[in-house]
């Protein structure tokens, strides 16, 4: 039976049932009030998870055009702008600004490790110049959490915006766009969103919008302008994604139903329970506890083991998919997605598959060690 | 997160995606051409399931009609019928020939035994004047595998035709029709042919067919003749359910992806972890080794340890179902189905969270032992 499959890369993340009826609704017109009203719905609901009292576009593109949305409407070339890279995806956000001109002032912290605050700080107090600060929340590629209210407090004291990438951790961990100082939160669909991939979200201060009105760098699909002049009137600029939309609606509805610090409390139990079956299987974990994601978990393979070996035989073998390593870590580590969609038996299921294939590529490996270790912290026995 | 599930009772059984998609195709009348090739196509298929020559009627109501429909075509007032009981299912069986006016001779080998060929044998030499011997497949209340193949090897030396029930059996456990000598058989859609409940399937042997004409008990709905006459023209009597005809095609397309070899084996296997797992745990099987049922395992909850508290905290707290008893093994057995759209994942979801919930109820439990027993099952280093 080849069909039964677990996805446990970090996005696109499993959709739950009722999310994929919402999206089989037939189509509407998207200039309907069916639409406007639909569309007013989630904004009232996706506010809460970005917890802003700010507007939040939905954008129908991938993540990454969200954040090249951000970058589009706020930087002019020549304009400096400090990119802290944390990893992978650190380095994308960078790479767009520089696409749009811009003197990028790249540190990077070192793929597993977090965002030095005491870095920032002295970047921002040596550059009274930057035009924004691009942190990404949680870096998909290393399983590392950053702290972004740390980083928008130091942030908040300059005239630079702070351009945060979300994606893969926006309603899955907690943020706050406003106490925090975020001047725009990027996310997307299909990751803690619980969603096929094609919608981005993003979230814009007035501090932002200072800055964006003022911007001349060519953009019109990616206008936060032409999309704020939409959503007065409950629509988008450009045809949006309809049955995303109907996605999103119902998405928000089982987030806020679960209860946000439900659904974050959740995500921090599965990262811990991962994180102790990984331990106890003798694994190497790449992310220290105190930057690790709770969203996704990047593991060593361990000596003489191919981290692409060991996925090929959980998804052969037992029909589960971990990701592998990008850039600098390809080939060295797998990562394990707990992610949206994610409770405790898709850590059990990841732990038991994980601990089988180690044993078929001969790693001596204690059979229902690592899955005991995840009992204990969902019993409440770990302490 | 509420929604999760992890249903894994012993019908109805998950369905696969790529059913429920089949499922999901807009309706066709039920007199048109198209039906009529996807009963033609159904027909091919389910043929080889039944493993069988004969024509097999796809009839539109539960497993219950599909035996009622058995006993109402073949039995008339006064029958003298061998009713050979296991279980629940087996004392339906009786009870539904009973309706029909016959006297039912029914031979109870105890909940959690398998039939008796030798009392089969007796019973068969001494009342030549059986006009039907009534055998359950797979007994779902105790998990519990008859010996058709001994069954029928006796039955066809006599006049008496054998009416099997293999509602939960059927497309996960091997049954030759023909060879075998099976007179009706009859399975259901919810339960290893991976669909929701709503279809019979019922194969009737030339042996049966004479009865049939003969018989002159009232029916209609269940009328064979019926279905026999709407078959030629690959139509039905009545109104049959479209979309689970849809469904139908799809999963008999997956089996033989499979392979049916390989969809039985895969059965075993789980049965084999599942039960290897409960004795490492120190829980007791209901059914012995040699008659142990391929698709569901039925376990005594251990002492002190109510089965439906534990399949309280299972379903709160992990979002696994699992079966409970019957008739008198109510409220002292669990059931848990590897039945139909079922892998090894699935039998470790199942053994993990069964572990967590003794755990919690107090049962002295070392986590993770269970898993290990099933891995090595699954791992091949059982032996």
């Amino acid at each position: 039976m080849q069909e039964k499959q677990y996805l446990m890369i970090p996005g696109p993340t499993p959709v739950p049932p009722s999310v994929v009826a919402a999206m089989s609704r037939p189509m509407i017109g998207h200039r309907s009030e069916d639409f406007a009203a639909l569309h007013r719905r989630i904004q009232e609901k996706i506010r809460q998870v970005f917890q802003t009292s700010q507007e939040v576009f939905i954008l129908t593109n991938s993540g990454t055009g969200g954040l090249e949305t951000a970058v589009a409407n706020v930087i002019s070339p020549g304009d400096r702008v400090l990119a802290l890279v944390t990893g992978n995806f650190g380095e994308r956000f960078a790479n767009i600004a520089r696409a749009y001109g811009a003197e990028v002032d790249e540190v990077n912290f070192g793929w597993g490790n977090p965002v030095g605050l005491s870095v920032v700080r002295e970047k921002l107090a040596r550059n009274p110049g930057y035009k924004a600060v691009l942190a990404t929340q949680n870096e998909t590629s290393t399983g590392v959490l950053n702290d972004i209210a740390g980083i928008g407090a130091l942030v908040a004291e300059t005239p630079a915006l702070l351009l945060v990438d979300g994606v893969s951790g926006v309603g899955g961990i907690e943020i706050k766009m406003d106490e925090w100082h975020v001047d725009i939160l990027v996310t997307a669909s299909q990751k803690a969103m619980m969603l096929p991939p094609g919608l981005a979200m993003i979230g814009v201060s007035p501090k932002a919008w200072a800055v964006i009105e003022e911007n001349r760098s060519p953009r019109f699909y990616f206008s936060l302008p032409a999309a704020k002049k939409a959503l007065a009137k409950w629509n988008t600029a450009y045809t949006p994604n309809v049955a995303l939309f109907f996605g999103l609606d119902a998405a928000l509805d089982m987030m806020l139903a679960e209860g946000l610090e439900n659904v974050y409390r959740r995500h921090l139990l599965l990262a811990k329970a991962t994180r102790a079956a990984v331990k106890a299987l003798g694994l190497s974990l790449l992310a220290a506890d105190h930057c690790a994601s709770p969203t996704v978990t990047a593991v060593h393979s361990p000596g003489g083991i191919a981290a692409d070996d060991l996925r090929k035989v959980l998804r052969e073998e037992f029909g589960i998919t971990f990701a592998g390593g990008q850039g600098i870590l390809k080939g060295k580590i797998f990562r394990i997605a707990h992610m949206g969609y994610a409770g405790k038996m898709d850590v059990l299921t990841a732990i038991s598959g994980l601990e089988m294939a180690l044993a078929r590529l001969g790693y001596p490996v204690e059979l229902g060690k690592g899955v005991r270790a995840a009992q204990e912290v969902f019993l409440g026995r770990d302490v």
